[in-house]
């Protein structure tokens, strides 16, 4: 069944996407705990949990997210990208990248920035620059 | 320079082991969220920021924390274990696994557990017995 993640990948429904490549999909999380908080999904959806991936694709997922945080890194101020996997939200499974200034800014219980679609825009273009395939 | 975590790893500082190879370590966070939260490292400290790792022990280490994180499914009663990386704290590469009922089991702020010595060995002996290399 279509999740909203592999509609998402695959074009039916909008996003701003920061990366993709044949397999794998980075987007801007809609409701992000900071500026340029992203999540890395593999395009088919093989298992709602990371951990009951194959191991071919659970290693080209967490390949693709490392370029991902690199790219993250290099277009918004941060010390490091945190990375979180939850997934208990929608049964697809996707790897949260969060750039912190600090260890709480990791924090899915505070409430979410609003941002507006122009600077949503400007985030996942600034990000999509800087990665390198 | 030697950090804590590698001290761990290499016996010199106790810890309750749960697993390890030849290149990576995995015992129980002393301060944990909920039992069973185990910390996944490399031995050697390459990168205190788990995205400046050389591909080649990226790799290792989020192969190495899937077997880790399979233990742990089969050992503890949980929904899923969940994944976190901000290691600000320790200046040596760390994975967290965190068993979770609900997302919100995830929470840095929180107060961590209180747990008996006979209690972390009691889990670590567990999660170690369904640990498959």
């Amino acid at each position: 069944m279509a999740t909203i993640f592999s509609r998402i990948a695959a074009g039916e429904i909008p996003s701003y996407k920061v990366a993709e490549s044949e397999d794998f999909f980075a987007f801007l999380d809609i409701n992000p705990m900071v500026e340029g908080h992203t999540l890395v999904i593999p395009r088919k959806v093989e298992a709602d949990y990371i951990f009951d991936l194959d191991d071919e694709t659970y290693q080209g997922l967490t390949a693709f997210a490392k370029k991902v945080a690199e790219a993250i890194k290099r277009a918004i101020p941060c010390k490091r990208v945190g990375v979180a996997v939850l997934g208990m939200e929608v049964p697809h499974t996707h790897i949260h990248l969060v750039p912190l200034q600090k260890e709480s800014d990791m924090d899915f219980r505070k409430e979410k920035l609003q941002l507006s679609p122009e600077r949503f825009q400007e985030i996942a273009a600034a990000i999509a620059a800087e990665f390198k395939a």
